[in-house]
């Protein structure tokens, strides 16, 4: 493990690409919040597939129904847990996998840790599948987050390092059966100054701890990020202000926070999403069973890109990581 | 908080810039290790202030005193734990930082979490001073590691956007009162594959959650990283194939770890310091007395760039976040 | 929260006793187990209701249902979810407690702590009903620590106060339309020494904290336990011998824990189970709604006693327990 | 591991009995409390050896220097650290342990555990000096709960069975150069309802996990515990009722927690302790060296019964567990 993110509020995640059904457990909500469904729905609908030219063709409808939690739609203090059924599931499509890993996917390495038991079809845990639940719990934050004045928004910023023709990018790669990455840009507005914990708890270390556990993701940067590193401390450091009785920074090069701590600015981050390594050409890999070199041909049709539906589930680890530290945001004693 | 991390092996931060001492306590380590003490102060000392004209003066040895965990030099199974007093602590230094947040640092941003109690002197809980400590955990957990041959090792790569002669970036910031800041790379060799664990323990998500702990970072990327957001997956892929019975890939772009998981590969990871807040030109700020905008000129004589200092404590970081998976690598049930 | 329990292996359990289904999601086990599905169903047929003439005749099968976790009856490393649905679900029953609160239930504290928002049907979360999922979690953990030869073994010791004639004390309460409540011993053998953590984490500690995850048991006791507290150390303290290789105590007063460590004896404790609050004579209440004292006369059938009910839950709360703390029982460096 | 407790407020114990310092970091506090240091001075003598003609005579003042997380005596919300000097270490005393483990103690389940490595000094990390560090945080906490209206008080309830005469007992007992033990009974008032997690974060289990890190004790429960068991359900379940606008329950059997959480009635708890297992008559045990039983003669001179001591240990670990909790005592959406 561990598929469980949080303190404060502890999301667990379960399923595998083509176990029953795949689903979370969040514990920690506050009773008395009514989830507006519709508006989940819509949420998971953005990362949800088939749904473009672009996205594989595997049409599930991604309707999360809830075990437990709610009486009716709201909140009533208990463990709420939330199920997507996994009702398309060929394991056919995986026998070739069995015996040699798909080069950039997690078929080694889990294969190698969990000692040939792991469930490959789909890549099984570590399929992006997983990020369905992911969202399930990113949307209800998100909306409790929204109430308290905290918008979420994330947005593709480039792909195949082309950030003014994407969807141009996505095509020649799908042509050629290749595939592409591209980077997001999540920004969070409406987040107060105080939000975020010393050292381990930082806002940059439970936004990125959130963020890696979307498949793909290879680098995260906050504010001016690595730029920051090619500049000089006067260009970089933020001139604070008032405007009116509101501390604001004239620039925002450290992205909303400093010292893994809010600053009242937008936080802004950006993410690094690899290019979908289900790819159709022909794949050098190895045979577990002769060990040796083995050629490798990926069936079915896979995403060229995963990047747009990256985008929500950028949203939703960035709604739990914020949810998570929101709380805590002032740590005096109040007499 | 937390100034705590790790799950199977626990280290808690303590201290301030100007407190009686900072510290570290590190549960489960496991007993029966022999601490080599002399390499450890070899390792302290690559971070420690006043060992080159580019750092600021304050000379403390940094000589850790255990208070406890060991009997003679040798783990005992008890929580360890390690101090620095602090000696030279002129809290007058910091008199108007009371007042007027530093643009940069994290005066202002603990202000308000704090509601005015923080310990302002030398940033406090926030200063890069506390990780000395996490220097002195990780120095631990990297001579334990490198018996597992295990091998974790940062470089300058760049400072202030200049990979070939980062000493003269330092020395022009230097005399222009001005700052720079670096990336480091870090790369760990001998990590079995298998060590990582899914979605929010991953490699990447531990890594990166204590990395980001090392005040002034605000980026990371593993293996090709923000680069391979811009190339094909064809060319992102890394080919699996056997040298002699041990699996490797041809190239690296992964860095070492797929699903969260290390491969085998080296792990490669850079981060984005940025420069130094701490700059001698006066900057605009504001007064929390009187409501209104200010000027600061930060006192007292400063790093003009602390990358060189920061390349132990990411290794440090490295350390603790391996060493944390490290145990679990393997995940099934053993007849 | 927290309905979670464990580090190295994590439960969450969800549900409550009216929702659409109760479950658990265990983290950590180990891939390649190979779950018997009839010995676990065996197990959980101990806790099931409707199985005696004592036992409310809510008659559910309980039969788990696996989401995820598993490739056929074998463990794959992904968290494991188990679900039972709940089908016999009159809220209807349950009508008047909304508004008075049942004494001996934990509807009241709810009701302030989740401010109204609970779900009130059956108790809620806090039903005895989410002691099916503890038990689909223990009785998992039981088959692996089987394997190990540790075997975890509960017994009713007395009832209502009567050790020799228990089902006569249940039939007598019964008959009153009352309920009584019991002692229940459980012993552990084969677990080494070694297992356990010092000071917070021993096991003491850790059963205790599972066991009180039971509703209605108010006490543990370990080995002599109260009784320890009225004899000398000179009759408490026991000796130890070597029984040919194996280091023994001639008397087991310490209940097998020594310094919240195992020592190799049985591990024995005793759990006071208060009676059933749930009795068919009319009670002293209130009503939240009129703001005044009220009589409520608690509807349906209900257990006189669930002390047997209750033993397979005290063996799966040990077999958590003790599966948690079994893989650190050595804490030294093997060179 | 684990020497910690706490997630929302987290302390983590440091030291041996015999090492340089033994301690307490406690994250999570509070910044702006001011500690009322001569109150605290007070509540450690209370644990404090050499302070009668029963205690041990290791005079150690248990004065505790603050390393960090304060600024003055105010806590900054940086961890604190708190630390003990050990002056009075004659590791000499121990010499013979070093071979031939003492009954009752931890010292054999230690050597397995920590493969001989542990520091058998004293009892090492499992000496009940360790409790002096929990008494530090346990009497911080104790004042901030105080400022809440909230109330410890533990009282011994009787000393080797004997309720009337506790003195008596404890000194014929050290006439015969044995030991006794006892109960302790501890009462919180102005605990508000509605603090305690459900299931495995209940008051009664955190209270338990809290209460068992003190060594000897070896049983704890609460209301009416172990005597619940032999009574009807009429007679255990407390009748709620108003006084004035608030709930009470004529009886409180119950012991304040309702669910695993406070009703608002006093919580009362009563705790076992077991005889001081060091008693100066010649003990049964064996030799690890020779491999064969051996006589083991325990030097110096020790605490003929701890009870009186453990009274604010047993305060200490139930302010821990209530603070813990009590911040969360509300659980839900405040529109």
């Amino acid at each position: 493990m561990s598929s469980s993110y949080g303190n404060h509020v502890k999301i667990t995640i379960f399923g595998q690409s083509h176990s029953a059904a795949i689903g979370v457990t969040i514990e920690g909500l506050p009773a008395g919040f009514s989830i507006d469904m519709e508006k989940l729905q819509v949420f998971m609908n953005r990362r949800a597939p088939g749904r473009s030219k672009y996205s594989t063709p595997r049409k599930e409808a991604d309707m999360p129904a809830f075990l437990s939690g709610l009486v009716g739609n709201t909140t009533c203090g208990a463990p709420l847990t939330a199920m997507i059924e996994n009702t398309n599931t060929r394991s056919g499509d995986y026998d070739n996998i069995r015996d040699i890993p798909r080069p950039g996917h997690a078929d080694y390495t889990a294969h190698v840790k969990y000692g040939g038991f792991e469930d490959v079809s789909g890549g099984g845990h570590f399929s992006g599948r997983l990020t369905a639940p992911l969202c399930i719990a990113g949307g209800i934050m998100k909306q409790i987050l929204e109430k308290e004045g905290i918008e979420i928004s994330a947005k593709i910023k480039e792909i195949g390092g082309n950030a003014v023709q994407p969807t141009k990018a996505i095509e020649e790669a799908m042509e050629r059966g290749d595939s592409v990455g591209g980077i997001i840009e999540c920004t969070i507005t409406g987040v107060p100054a105080g939000v975020g914990e010393p050292m381990f708890d930082g806002l940059e270390n439970k936004i990125a701890q959130a963020v890696f556990g979307i498949p793909a993701v290879k680098g995260i940067e906050f504010g001016r990020g690595f730029e920051a590193a090619k500049i000089c401390g006067s260009e970089n450091n933020d001139a604070f202000y008032f405007e009116g009785d509101t501390v604001k920074t004239k620039t925002n090069n450290h992205g909303g926070i400093l010292g893994g701590i809010s600053s009242g600015m937008p936080i802004v981050f950006r993410v690094a999403v690899k290019p979908t390594p289900s790819i159709s050409t022909e794949q050098h890999s190895i045979s577990y069973e002769k060990g040796e070199n083995a050629m490798l041909k990926v069936e079915g049709r896979h995403d060229p890109c995963i990047v747009p539906r990256a985008v929500p589930c950028v949203e939703a680890a960035a709604a739990v990581a914020i949810y998570e530290l929101y709380q805590y945001r002032y740590r005096y004693y109040e007499k």
